[in-house]
């Protein structure tokens, strides 16, 4: 924290703050200055909101400095965490020389409609195959997912396929049997800061990914994945997938600045979703292209047989045949980072 | 939905449109222009994901049009509700003609600090006394809250100065206990979109305080409430406290055209928080004053006997004598309005 | 400036750190702290930037501190400032105990509509006249304004009703115009940051109303105020008219909570326009009465006498009968403030 | 425009609706639908705005449908437009086959500096060199550009090196002498809705570059183009810079959705900044590398000799070793899209 006085504060109120400061069982560091001067208080543990310094006489603001994550930070540990996912056919890994895959439908429908999307997945390289069996809808009335007999499916796409399973949950039930049911459990937007499901999350044996939340900023999306690490799992891999602006032609902006951005911050591995960062079948592919391009450890595509029938999200899925060409784009897009496709 | 076609679009584009919705179950409306042709449809019901048709050729957009949520609606129920919370001192109204005042400190820290804050509110005139047990922070490493201890002080309050209990709840667990101990169970803004504990605050028999979203549109805002009164709880009491913008004065964006607009579309009463809101206390005063001329039908404010050593959001808290300014000032407000304080 | 070290960095580094800053022409003040160090920089005149340093072995990062604005500060002047405004029926004031009411049409369209509508405005008790001779569009084809012809009509409005006349210019060219017709010179909102216009502003013998622009955080906004007082012209009224956000149920989303922030930092007055800030008509009303709750030093109003035909923003402009409903309501709250309308 | 009716407006509301339209001077076209009605609305020239049908009875809400866009639009011209501009070593091309690389300093300092970075960017491959010699800022206090004397450096560059001259104007007198020194006339963001700097920009000879507001939708960016294609000049170049959002952990939010949106709406060549788009050094390469994946006709980037003393954004420029590796990689994206370097 830091204090910045006003430039007319006399040395008594200079004093006055450091003496407070120092009452409240911190130490205060006086930068005398040309046309101000400020404080510099160290020893803070966060139980003491300092913010209210701002309140006393010639105290112009409060700045917070240092950063309040510890076991996500790249300070903590300076290489990047490999987060490895068992599947039949052999372990994917995020955040290390390879770019995975995640592809699949928004919602489990029906177990034809999963065969038929892991199929075709498949064909084209993919090896986690991605699909909710509970989903967050805006509307009470809109389709909310199969549930545990979507997890069901899902598991026979995994023995039938051969592919890792990522799929959402939603609260403390539903996680409980995605652990059971899914290889790696996949925290929405929506619950970003849903605290207690982050806990449980935390006391999970299977690798979690995280979904960056509609109006996170940086220090929030890493705080969150402190949350699961603070419980004992360190298996995170964090997702941006567009916030919310005013920016109008997308359902969502993505932001890839975010991707250099975490991982000059963190060890963690970091993906990109552009099925829902953009919204729109047609921006899928080219930004596909750009998340890998940027240095994403990974994406998440939704592919769907027939998505004019899609039970949800349908606008923003893309064929069998578009993510064939996706894949072979991106492939050549991770040779000029010399990465391989996972 | 409306269907947007390409000015060059040929007939046979616009039927094979036509066509198609028909073949999906509606009802397909075409309506020529001089310089381009649309398609209205009817009979949707949200289960197909009509977007989709924006890939057919010849067609340029789809733009959703009716309105999804229906219990929420003034469409369906004209008039006001009018919301009861029963206390020891007689019945707090929203949504009636007076303006409900819900004050406290931001977290319950301890029986004397809860005492205190109470004694100096009930004194100022505030009938409902808020303050939190359970507290979602950005932070793992941040004070908590301290549960269910934290329900008993404020059970002691109610007991001891007859003030009803306004408090958080932050997942099923504690929704069980909030709603044991309290008079209005709050939904924070970080769980607006938690659609599980939606739903089981929709089973709950006592009032919901419902707080926008950090991000929330109107629609968004709606459909949240929706969700609890779709479960039978009817008795939802909306929060506008502060939206994320790129605005960086405030810690928050207060949105106070949120009140006309959501009393326009809903009979649901409508509340502001402006601490949240502003996150300094220096604009509390002045939001409040704003809050209630705007037309809202009441306000929660922080206050602290001690906010400078307080656990949590002390930099946004106000101290007793500037909350009882402050009741003073919007009583006045009120009555501009015709209305008078609860 | 200061320079927050990353908590490994070693002392060479932090010495090195120093050095390169007194290199630069500044004065280094290392701050050891337990976990991680810092270091103040005084002396910055901000012709270097000294951003780079973030890029030193060693550094964390680097947080601005000292605010860049002079003229407008409160800590060079800190009682308010009270801007006169002549009018053929006496001065209106800005900043002083009296609200000041500014209304009319979006834009001049003849002077039969001038004329009823200032009229109208008139006989509710408005002493200042608004409507645009230019028009800054989305769209080329859109109507523009009348151009000097306005301006004309404008000036026979005040020699008719005795009112001060407040209208925007949007380039030197209409600035020269408006300058000799007007009594107020506005700056709009798309031209906060055209700082060639600024510039002539200043060198303008008559007060300028600056519109805060669509994204300005509040130091770009009293920054562009600076321009136009570092050119000599301290007549400077600041204007909150909504920010661009997410939400859309309204056109812009107005931020109160800037009235408060600039009072705070700067001895200039500020009003607020609810008609552009909301872009709906029934939204004037409520966000008139919050305005002159939040303590705004006055408000602009779009008056029209037949919105459903106007040539631009019909869609907010309230009717002369609401008009007159709002001057009744708005002297009320201002009356709670202990102020009057002007 | 679509008119919404409400749920229970009844047929006499309808048929009052639609002889208001008519009245008008448009044609309402009623489509009849199971919960409510809708009416479509052609013939629309936008001189009067229909919004105000919202405010009678039985209306719910008035959606706009057409776009309002014409000579910028892919309808109007299908295949893309490429822009040629003129250098000493022949065309460069901005829309073609090949992909255009921008790059110099922030703003000229001296003809040393400006030398020293020419010879550098030259020598990696770069045909076009940028530099302000106008610089819009924040701050009056702040380094403004050196102007005509930098003109004259930068005409010293392209006689000296071949490279072609992109330069931004910031009003009348500035266009004129960049018209004249220049071979692209740039349009800054904050003066992308300056319309009479867009209408002279209209009358010029040379190509424009005109960036995204910092607020702007993708309408209002295409209109902002309308404006200088409106007064005849087609050369347009349009430049994604970053946005503003809540988003803290860069200066700008970078849209890269952006490039398709327009490419899928316009005929118009666009190209990414990712220095102003990210304002970190760090994040321009990276973001380079995205640029060029998602399609973008070509990059900006600034580079300087010695970032560090900088008289503007040092914190976002590279230095020449890091442009190097930079052409490198976006060479070979570039080929993954069948694109080369300019």
């Amino acid at each position: 924290m830091l204090v910045v006085m006003q430039s007319h504060a006399t040395d008594e109120q200079v004093r006055a703050v450091c003496e407070r400061i120092e009452e409240l069982g911190y130490k205060a560091h006086p930068i005398p200055g040309s046309v101000r001067s400020a404080i510099g208080i160290t020893g803070n543990t966060g139980i003491v909101d300092l913010g209210t310094l701002e309140s006393m006489a010639g105290v112009a603001e409060c700045i917070p400095v240092s950063k309040p994550y510890k076991l996500v930070s790249r300070e903590i540990k300076p290489e990047n965490s490999v987060i490895h996912v068992p599947t039949p056919l052999g372990d994917v890994t995020f955040g290390g020389q390879a770019v995975a895959i995640v592809a699949g439908p928004c919602a489990v429908e029906s177990e034809k409609q999963a065969f038929a999307v892991a199929e075709a997945v498949k064909t084209s390289g993919a090896r986690l195959f991605r699909g909710g069996a509970y989903k967050p809808r805006t509307s009470p009335y809109s389709f909310q997912g199969l549930g545990e007999p979507g997890l069901k499916i899902l598991a026979a796409v995994r023995d039938r396929f051969g592919l890792g399973i990522v799929t959402e949950a939603i609260d403390n039930e539903s996680l409980d049997l995605v652990e059971r049911y899914a290889d790696v459990i996949q925290i929405g937007a929506r619950n970003m800061q849903n605290f207690s499901l982050l806990k449980r999350a935390g006391r999970a044996k299977k690798p979690v990914l995280l979904k960056r939340g509609m109006s996170a900023t940086l220090d929030e999306f890493l705080m969150a994945a402190e949350y699961i690490m603070a419980e004992g799992n360190y298996h995170v891999i964090l997702c941006e997938r567009g916030v919310r602006t005013f920016s109008d032609h997308t359902r969502n902006t993505l932001d890839l600045s975010m991707i250099p951005a975490v991982q000059r911050r963190s060890h963690l591995p970091i993906v990109v979703d552009p099925s829902h960062g953009t919204g729109r079948r047609n921006k899928v592919l080219p930004l596909s292209r750009a998340a890998v391009a940027v240095g994403a450890d990974g994406i998440l595509v939704e592919v769907h047989n027939d998505p004019e029938r899609a039970l949800s999200d349908g606008m923003q899925s893309i064929v069998p045949e578009e993510f064939a060409q996706l894949m072979a784009e991106v492939r050549q897009i991770a040779g000029v980072l010399n990465r391989s496709l996972n």
